[in-house]
């Protein structure tokens, strides 16, 4: 298929690559050029700007939050100036309004929206093995399925209405970041007793928390091992914000989340911007004087 | 070897069948005597008392709480009494205080003692297949050890001294709670969009909780399946405190328990104190107005 | 003085009476026409747009929030074509982050900017008694001091930066909400345990707590006399959010405003957006099962 | 009248002698003698232990905690040995259960129960201005007015069980803590912006929060004014938790409890327990990075 690609960071590159593997022929720009250069190296061809991107059939978006895409998709003109009857494929972590308002944009613009936000990190995107959530129309989501099983090892369906995909992504996200505070609780509690953190962890992911989220951040946490970041601790952040105000707008209080946001805000002030999400940790640990 | 057994409750009897089919023999009280008759029935010997429980080599204690531990083994005076060279395995889980407590009231009664709480609930508990958790002097750990294996089907060494295993499980415990909230705000939130809260459930123990505490508890409160109770809220909601507890006394803040703290106070408040302590996801549903 | 007034609502109104009572000419302008022409009824002049309000010498704005601002002031182009040497009197409760853009937006534009939000309600402003918070550069805020004490009885002075300002606006605001919810969680506390919270409250208002904030709303919890709203609880809520985002860019984390922001979601997802926003007390009260 | 008085610490000492200004003879007892002896210098009697102590008419308690109280009163046999007819006064702030369980044991020992904890601190006891919260059955309250307008200046009646003026001192000093953690917030959102917090303090105690609780608390927080302590920071702590545990019992959830409970721990681990309770106020800040 002539599939379009928009972002090319770690995360965009790899999906992107893994479209290539697939057989599509692609048409790529990012804000930045080098990325895009680097594809045409391997094959695709360089866009000028987002609007030639949108002359694919289908066209992925893989930017870093609610303003890039605003700049690349709408205040551009591109969404606008579309080809007729393509599918925009938005793999982009935004926000749940912002989501809500590209369901109208792309109608207005008579352009298919179809949301497939990822799980997993540029390891993961590069070797095609991502977990992808969809949401759209039946229709375009049939259509781009093949798309999205190049780009992943599975693709969950979650509805019908795009903003559910990212939706649920922010569920996932905002578990994720209560699963590293959660570890972040209990190791404080046991090192405070002086008890090594690394022995409840391995009973913890050797018994009910056999799951990657606490292998992965059980093991960071355990060896202070913040840097270099997998996932800055400022996108981290970000999630949860966007957790809590997908909450706000339907009156759903997010107590957990509350309690990150404050932490994420005392790690920033202790200067730990530059660190992996699972940093906030050390917020635990450092008000029970440890 | 010649084995007591204090508490016969659904985790106690099974744990003290699986001793005796493990070729150990049986001494063994309760409270209530129903429960040690079918013991008796099955081969056990019938204590009339703790005290003459505590002549066996080794002596199981699995009692609800701080309080009825108190009771059998301190305040009955039959710690005092004791076997010269017995063991005391404590499995209730206690207080990280009152384990302290202990330690001290075994040192002076010349009993070794040995903590080995357990993860698993009465199912897991009857097939021997419960996690140990052990902590205590080498010695003791390393004469129980059988008894350990023939209960459990994996024996987790956490220190020296027996409170740190209270301690672990704690730390465990409240993890446990904290995976039950974290899925009910995730949960609550999707469902104020209108969104299947299974859908979301699926992709997480799919992907990156694929655990059984996520499994478990992802299916009984998307199910709203809380009775009959499989661990009753306000045993989970002791468990929380227990862990408070111990924060305090180690000056360790546990902000996720703060929250937890008053939700399970806001679900007693409703009536659900006969539930399974994932209920209290219940709370997240109602203040959201779901 | 020729002054200009923008925004006659319940408050603005009140001030612009003031401002005609101490002998200043009024030009004024409100989106809906009626609040206008009651003033011109009184001998104000009525403005055909923001625009020519800003002809005056100075120009109050009393709006609702930041997106009645930035239509009326930025977006209608009034700041752009003001007279030259104009001050503008931001008296709106605007956010930090917006107060600050607006200060980048005067200076471009060469309109002085003074901040002068205020504390009290409408009875309070048409009387003349309000209490002035006032920020800005020296010399145009000792410019418009007659008109701050025309409106308030007091008028204090917080910095030489106009968000300063609205930064203590917020700071009390939220600490008037903060009151609220430390009266409903202790009056939900004792009427627990049967106590009539009338009698708690009195003490309180007779003793430590002898002020404005915990007469009126002690009276109004105790009472549960929440409509007609004095101050809708969405407004309190807006203003929560705001401290929270102003504290989000400073990283100063705020929980007691995290437990308050869930808890108006709460009050909001249990119908009760259109009663005053001590009626947040309602959810201490429900969560206990009162 | 002829009165006891157990526990002659700060306020016990000021409390007692404005009694002995107002012409009652005195008994006393300490458990350090050096209190005792001043009081016996200036005309009381010195008793031998708090049984004798209880010969008196009406006998005042005011002693540190739960844990003194009953060491005093229960374990020392001098409820039951007390004179018939006398009129046990608790002024101690002790817990809703504990003084829930003193109710039962002054039935049992037929000695008439009358709660009467104060606010105030030792200077205000040292001149019988405290306020005095008394709770009881009609016939002994009346007896004992006069001994509590002796020691007060005024005196509000809260019901007839003893342990609702108990109650009602814990909303009271929660509601202080909160003040104190309001102010502390406040004033760190405020810093954070480099705005001098003394300025929103004169604001707030200038108009809505002009109250004592606000004055007192914020010049010591604006100064750091920490030590030394008027109110250690444990005390204010074992409140707060007295608190939470009055909420417990009755299923009354208390967020803004929850987060100082945190904070206090906080602080103490920050090494911060011989300061001043407003001290806590330290624990915001630094989490800001200030």
């Amino acid at each position: 298929m002539d599939v379009g690609f928009i972002g090319l960071g770690h995360m965009g590159s790899g999906m992107a690559r893994s479209l290539m593997r697939a057989g599509h022929s692609l048409r790529v720009w990012n804000r930045s050029p080098e990325p895009a250069k680097r594809l045409e190296a391997e094959g695709a061809r360089r866009a000028a700007d987002p609007a030639e991107v949108f002359q694919a059939e289908a066209v992925f978006t893989m930017l870093a939050d609610d303003h890039a895409v605003r700049d690349a998709i709408l205040d551009s003109g591109a969404l606008e100036r579309a080809r007729p009857g393509a599918i925009h494929i938005m793999s982009s972590s935004i926000s749940v309004a912002f989501s809500q308002e590209l369901e109208a944009a792309h109608a207005k613009a008579g352009v298919a929206y179809v949301a497939a936000p990822v799980l997993g990190r540029p390891d993961v995107a590069a070797a095609g093995e991502l977990n992808v959530l969809v949401a759209g129309a039946p229709e375009p989501v049939e259509r781009v399925q093949p798309l999205l099983e190049a780009i992943g090892k599975q693709v969950w369906p979650i509805g019908a209405a795009p903003h559910q995909a990212h939706l649920a992504k922010l569920a996932i996200n905002f578990s994720l970041a209560a699963a590293i505070e959660t570890l972040a609780e209990a190791f404080a509690l046991v090192r405070a007793y002086g008890l090594d953190a690394k022995i409840v962890k391995d009973v913890m992911v050797g018994t009910l928390f056999a799951a990657p989220a606490y292998r992965t951040y059980g093991d960071l946490i355990v060896g202070q091992n913040f840097e270099p970041a997998l996932f800055k601790l400022p996108l981290g952040f970000k999630d949860v914000r966007l957790a809590l105000e997908a909450g706000e707008a339907a009156h759903a209080p997010l107590p957990f989340a509350s309690v990150m946001r404050d932490n994420f805000l005392d790690a920033i002030a202790h200067g730990d911007a530059e660190k992996d999400w699972s940093a906030v940790s050390m917020v635990a640990a450092r008000r029970a004087g440890l």
